[in-house]
């Protein structure tokens, strides 16, 4: 078991991001991660430390502490000989400094604090523009929708509605294909004047009835040939409309959204 | 005007989060951000290249270019004379195989894709739950709540559910004050068996009348002193029942929902 720390003088999800991606290329080792975010000052890295040195004394191992902490002073307070230390400022700054050609300021990472107001009320809209054109409940928003996700219920709509949303101010509307529809065989006639934002979602027979099991076990709705009439019908819908589409089976909410930002040229 | 490429052989997310992080340290430049996920070819790295050369000649400046990408081969065509290429794997991977003591595995970075499907899985039941229990419209669920956000109308309370549920996996109600609430200086009975749960956003006068003039202009509502003596009322509650709560005036969602794991120790 080896101990990971991510301590940052902000939020620490940068720090926490980019040492997860490294850690993930050792699938066979065992990490136990601590985050420490907002310490900013030496009081606070003192009693981060106090921490480390706990864990190195209980496991016998050097933690790895990552690191994103922009005054030097307190950063170097981690270069200890009981700590493999990573710090990613440290690492990039002077090749950028010398790149751009001007100092790094000393102003705190503000990467993930409201730097841009505009920037962050357009994110609040969107939250409330997606929860408000969820599901299908109101369609008189079309028209300022950045993107209207279709496809069958439980296919994952809202929740990549809800991230691009939350991370990206995009305003994203969702509609479930109903029976009717399917039926028919044909866009719904509310969709049709809004049809280039569309973007289809579709999934595998076998994930759709395991989701739908869970939450209504034994139904119609849950049966796996229901499902499988279901998923057919919509995605001969996108395909005879030409609507692009991803299949949510072995994606995540991060790889779905970045995918459809990327297909039809979402600003984010 | 400096071109910038965040480009990854998965989302980018982190590519992304690290390489802005890094920009913001440099206020004064003026950066042209481009974004080109899931490059994972030597195809896809080479119609990358031709993009980058496109604005080197365009600018006549070195775009910076950002990647993480694990296959050596594809990274390493980055590493042109008119490019300032900084890889994030490469900086780092080295280091972490010395001190783990194996070799870096070479499957794709998993760190934004289904890698645990227990835990993709509560992220979709977090967001169910914010969703059904957002704005005190259901009570009923607060006993499986890992928290429950409280505070006056409009001071951001569903956002920041969202954003713990999504990026998290926490399940996260919330339960506005209401006028009564807020005269009758208690906390509202249904919340009092949840004691330990509650979690208080509050918000400056100034920036409430804004938001709530932008949604209501010129109701009571909005009113600056209406909100004057809401925050004062409910701030009032947190601080007779000893409710940790946070100012979200100078706070993004990303440094609220930190804070709050933080404050209150919420398993991530």
């Amino acid at each position: 078991m080896r101990c990971v720390f991510f301590i940052s003088d902000r939020t620490g999800l940068t720090t926490e991001s980019i040492g997860n991606a490294l850690l993930t290329q050792f699938p066979t080792a065992q990490f136990k991660r601590e985050f420490i975010p907002f310490v900013d000052t030496i009081t606070k890295a003192s009693k981060a430390i106090v921490k480390i040195k706990a864990r190195y004394f209980q496991y016998n191992e050097r933690p790895i502490v990552f690191t994103s902490i922009l005054e030097p002073k307190i950063r170097d307070m981690f270069k200890l000989d009981c700590v493999c230390h990573i710090d990613f400022f440290e690492s990039f700054t002077p090749i950028l400094e010398n790149e751009i050609g001007t100092k790094a300021s000393n102003i705190l990472g503000m990467s993930h604090g409201i730097n841009d107001e505009n920037k962050y009320n357009k994110r609040i809209d969107a939250i409330d523009f997606s929860l408000h054109n969820d599901d299908g409940i109101h369609v008189d928003n079309y028209d300022i929708a950045d993107v209207i996700l279709v496809g069958v219920s439980r296919v994952g709509k809202t929740p990549t509605c809800l991230y691009l949303a939350v991370n990206y101010g995009i305003k994203a509307a969702n509609y479930p294909f109903a029976d009717l529809d399917l039926i028919n065989d044909k866009l719904p006639k509310i969709l049709v004047p809004y049809y280039g934002k569309l973007f289809g979602l579709t999934i595998d027979v076998d994930r759709l009835h395991q989701i739908r099991s869970n939450r209504l076990p034994n139904s119609k709705y849950a049966d796996i040939n229901n499902c499988r009439q279901e998923i057919a019908a919509a995605e001969h819908i996108m395909q005879r409309y030409d609507i692009p589409y991803l299949n949510v089976s072995k994606r995540s909410i991060e790889e779905l959204s970045v995918g459809i930002i990327e297909r039809i040229k979402l600003n984010r």
